[in-house]
């Protein structure tokens, strides 16, 4: 196998260099795009657009034909993972996700089997073969996970919130059961993720979206060491080439140094981390992709062009950056502000030479 | 006037030796206590407790009848200055503080008045009034108000939030329109706290509870820098007494050194940030008041001591550390339990002399 055409995006995770910063959107495929919407309401609802590989695979390619985007990430969801395990994932609508079955007894902690990829989550590898084939291998496709802790949040309070009590309870409460829950998650996660890159994904992204509501102490012992257990069990390359590794708290932008030294070869950054801070902190070991706030997205686009030309000139020259937003793209956001910072990224980071 | 009779906090405040750690505990007095609910019950409603200087008083002493703390802290609400420009406070019932008059239109912001204190929100300067006399100098009573920042994201949303898209559009869309409510927001918290000096309180905290929210240049040019403005503009003693300044940004655990550097006395620190960390980079120019995650109080006595210690030792010998929590006491903590880790940390913080 050899590099896509456009490798940009591996060699910037790689700190290669690059003629250019490339560029990508976590939720590029997603409801601010109409012709999503359109494919969605094909599907009848977001889970049975997951579990479609052709349908899927549409998604993922419909924010590509319109920006000129450095990378196509898979169309998922961190879920699928304790869907498989028995968990009941369900959408209600403008609530979010949800878990039909929560975990609430310490049986069925003690029971969370590692649901087997090739069974359980054929869906998913069917879809990156489907885009792998698409794509031609024009940029290259990224696979994700969530994080053992992220996950667990979901299992236990059985949807996301903000306060999580229920799983700070157990973990202060009763931390092995905790520590059972997180064992299998990492293992699911990483058999899951081998499982990617084995069906054709050159990069991967592990979200810990909410790692960042811990105390130091905690998001040590129960989201980083989880982290770190994944990253040692997946890959480091498929079909003969590398496969770097994105780590992304949300929030955990004061544990840099800490997310650096899991093994990552990239960490993303969200926007209340300052990047050129971020890169003097850690930027000799690993990447950094961020860090827009979305809601810059909402503005006119001198606002945007402005602040994207921040964020470049904070990072500096060099190797190592991969811009991106600091959090999915919000769904109001107009479709022509997407290819407007796609662009001026492009032009304000083309190295002259 | 003299100091009180437990000074320990001013004195932990300004950095001077005490015979243990002080303790005070944010929303001290709360729907936690089944005597609030009570009197909150009597008055009719949260604003009528809040405009109630007698029932304002007996809340704010209800904690101090329970348990040993180490100061009291005015009963109020941050937004009451907005609601003294006019914007028109109401709760609604489990959904927080609402504007029925939220900022929409530029005249609007143009027009906007900094309230006479002594006027506009002389019920919160009898209440305080009336708490020093009924303290008796015992401990000291701690005043507050909300950052400039802060009260502009309830201004301009009408409502607390997660994504504040409205402020972030003024923010990137029209600067100058937000910077207008800022420094509005800056004089009349300035004199709002100067008015509340006047009156007797013997520290003060500002709560910078969305400050987070933001990029780090963005929390520079529009929390920071209003946040610097109050401190200047603020009396640095009252009665003869200094009256310590406590600044405290939730999630702004990136920006201690930034924040250390506006003049306060000392910052408030959220669970997410490892307290030694924060005495390291910011502990010989402020001191520091935290960090507990509220959650731990929802678990048993045993987990609650050992979180307890954790923050002390990780803060470590020496004066500059106010315990409390990372932010609010939730409503479904045990009372007990607020009892046990106000004795647990005055017993394990006790210096042997």
């Amino acid at each position: 196998m050899s590099r896509p055409r456009n490798d940009t995006l591996l060699r910037a995770l790689l700190r290669e260099p690059t003629p250019y910063t490339p560029i990508w959107i976590m939720r590029q495929a997603g409801r601010y795009l109409p012709e999503y919407n359109q494919t969605r309401a094909r599907a009848g609802s977001f889970l049975e657009l997951c579990r479609n590989p052709d349908l899927a695979t549409e998604v993922t390619l419909q924010p590509l034909a319109r920006f000129a985007l450095d990378a196509a990430i898979l169309f998922s969801d961190i879920l699928t993972v304790p869907d498989a395990m028995g968990l009941g994932l369900y959408f209600s609508e403008g609530e979010g996700p949800r878990f039909e079955r929560p975990l609430r007894d310490e049986w069925e902690i003690r029971n969370l089997q590692v649901p087997d990829p090739g069974v359980h989550l054929r869906y998913v590898l069917d879809a990156v073969g489907q885009i792998r084939k698409a794509l031609a291998n024009e940029v290259p496709l990224i696979g994700f996970a969530g994080s053992p802790f992220t996950l667990a949040c979901y299992m236990i309070e059985g949807r996301g919130g903000t306060e999580f009590l229920g799983v700070k309870r157990m973990l202060y409460a009763r931390p092995e059961l905790l520590h059972t829950i997180l064992d299998t998650n990492a293992r699911a996660v990483a058999s899951y993720l081998n499982a990617q890159i084995e069906a054709g994904v050159q990069a991967i992204m592990l979200f810990d979206t909410w790692g960042g509501v811990l105390s130091e102490a905690a998001f040590r012992e129960f989201s980083l060491r989880y982290i770190e257990q994944v990253l040692s069990q997946v890959a480091r390359s498929g079909n003969g080439l590398r496969v770097p590794r994105i780590v992304f708290t949300k929030g955990g932008g004061q544990w840099l140094e800490l997310l650096a030294a899991t093994g990552a070869e990239a960490l993303g950054v969200d926007w209340t981390t300052d990047l050129g801070n971020a890169r003097a902190r850690v930027g000799a070991r690993v990447s950094l992709q961020g860090n827009l706030d979305p809601a810059v997205l909402l503005t006119p686009v001198e606002a945007i062009r402005a602040e994207a030309q921040t964020i470049l000139k904070s990072f500096g020259d060099g190797a190592g950056h991969v811009f991106n937003l600091g959090h999915g793209v919000l769904p109001q956001t107009p479709p022509e502000s997407i290819g407007a910072l796609v662009d001026c990224v492009h032009a304000l980071s083309r190295r002259s030479s």
